[in-house]
């Protein structure tokens, strides 16, 4: 594939360690709810048709590019494509979030996964993060991505969102060695089509661990951390990685371990303590808390100045701590950006 | 009142930095919903019934001590009753959790609520507490509680449960001398009503701040932690004192700083790390996940005892880092009593 050069690399710099002018920005679910244009297109199909319908994905994925101003595209899509693929039904209940119907909750469960052909089964993805390169026409990079395999086990077993996921935590702790069949199942799934999505055009791909934070440091390195370190192997050579594992401020050092370029954190650990458990060889990123983007603009644009001021510029990627929420007027998520962009280096 | 001498004193002594001969146990919410004697109460009374009747809920907080076993009995209450007390109508609907209908957004708002007299508005919760001290006939101490002023500010303002607490979180960065004057109104009522607790009868207070790891360090000791440390010094010499801010580790070193002998902490930290950061003047009280009692009893027992020889025997409370779940088992929440019952010194 032909790929233009990319006219804004700060993303790709700033996680590999070189000297930026200013530290690239992107907010996680960019791509989405807050978004008027987004909207329009939500009301008209239904979740997994802007998922699987490439030139759908392909536009959703772009819009914050051009109507915010983020320095990298995320492709819209799920983490919850995976568990489909692999043979489970996912409906997205509006209002409400995910539903799977039949969780699993055995053996036998277990036995009606399978490994899929990614290719097959989640083309749609590759087509449209083809097709979003295409588009972007070098402007800025793309950003591919997946569930960790302790947040989808989550899911496939709790069946839907929780705030506590304790039937998924009580299949781990009662049956454990179905369990690690079960996220294996997943890594290797997983890796199969991160490595698609970095043939298919993504820059980089970010492990989204959304409930890693539930687990205790012992178990999180059990359940989630040895699987999440073998998708990160696996990928090197194949595209730029970081690791977000909401509320697992005790595994950043781990996480560096792993050799992922990037690690994000949440808005619940100060930037000098995240530094000191991650080291210095690892990218951060984060770490505004989505609520403060709720905060009058000239509130936003000093929280973002001190956020900086606190990270440094270097091995620094301005984010949020979370997914931006749907009720963010454009205009905060756009003074958030910009924000980072008149980030002078003189001022630091 | 004539207090009967404590025959089972582990707990204070525990939070006071004395000998034990083995680590004093209870559980958060262990009066409650996973006990069926309390089951066949709810199915007879409301809620608030459970919470305003003195026999009720005397014979709801004396359940577990008899039928689990803990060193401790804490009064069966609500948070809630706080802001009940202060002039907001707060619905309790089954399945779904709190509602407060007509939520605090702005200074009118505020200006319908009151400081209480809590004697008046709360008296029922004293009687509870002196019948209570009176049946226990000192076989174990009694733990009081309120709520923290951020958790209390959260359901005022969002009105029922959530997530992120978004609109609570709005409120307070974008109207914050209006927060500031509606958190100095719940440390008031708060401080007075905590107070009213140890006279009757507690000989322990316990702060749930349930919602403060949902604030970035520095926002957590503005809108949570300085009025939590008032809340504390003002009841110094009145009653014992432990602090739960559920998330939020990064804050144990000022927590020790209040003078609070104890703090309690989540499945979220290792033992080492809490001690470390909360230094050794102190009482640690947690930190078993409460999906941990869903695993097999000997995986319980054997988890038990790593968890006491990680904090080790002096300024220690063996308890859940959470409240127990609906669907433990009985006989799983006596193994985990018995467990530190059994623990001997000689172990560690």
């Amino acid at each position: 594939m032909m790929i233009d050069a990319l006219k804004n690399d700060l993303l790709l710099r700033a996680l590999r360690g070189e000297t930026v002018e200013r530290p690239p920005v992107w907010m996680m679910r960019q791509a989405g709810r807050y978004l008027p244009d987004y909207i329009k297109l939500k009301e008209k199909y239904s979740f997994f048709e802007r998922c699987q319908n490439p030139r759908l994905a392909t536009e959703i994925t772009i819009q914050p590019v051009e109507q915010v101003g983020v320095d990298a595209a995320i492709i819209f899509s799920d983490i919850l494509v995976v568990p489909q693929a692999m043979g489970m039904e996912v409906q997205m209940i509006e209002g409400k979030g995910p539903l799977l119907p039949e969780p699993i909750q055995n053996k036998n469960d277990l036995q009606k996964l399978y490994l899929p052909d990614v290719n097959e089964k989640l083309g749609y993805v590759f087509e449209a993060l083809t097709l979003t390169k295409k588009t972007l026409a070098g402007r800025v990079p793309l950003i591919g991505f997946a569930g960790a395999p302790w947040t989808l086990l989550c899911y496939m077993v709790q069946g839907k969102g929780s705030k506590t996921f304790d039937e998924a935590k009580a299949f781990c702790f009662s049956q454990p060695a179905l369990a690690h069949q079960l996220l294996q199942m997943i890594t290797d799934t997983t890796i199969a089509y991160c490595k698609g999505q970095a043939r298919a055009g993504a820059d980089v791909v970010q492990v989204f661990d959304s409930w890693g934070g539930l687990l205790s440091p012992k178990d999180f390195e059990e359940f989630s951390m040895r699987y999440i370190r073998q998708i990160i192997d696996a990928l090197k050579g194949d595209c730029l990685t970081i690791i977000f594992a909401k509320g697992a401020w005790f595994a950043l050092e781990s996480m560096a371990g792993t050799g992922a370029n990037g690690a994000g954190i949440d808005w619940c650990i100060t930037p000098a303590l995240a530094r000191k458990f991650a080291g210095n060889d690892i990218t951060l990123q984060g770490n505004f808390d989505p609520s403060r983007l709720l905060s009058p603009i000239p509130e936003i644009k000093k929280a973002v100045r001190e956020m900086i001021d606190a990270f440094g510029t270097h091995r620094y990627i301005a984010n949020l701590g979370h997914g931006i929420l749907p009720n963010v007027p454009v205009e905060n998520a756009k003074a958030f950006v910009e924000a980072v962009k008149e980030y002078s280096l003189e001022t630091a």
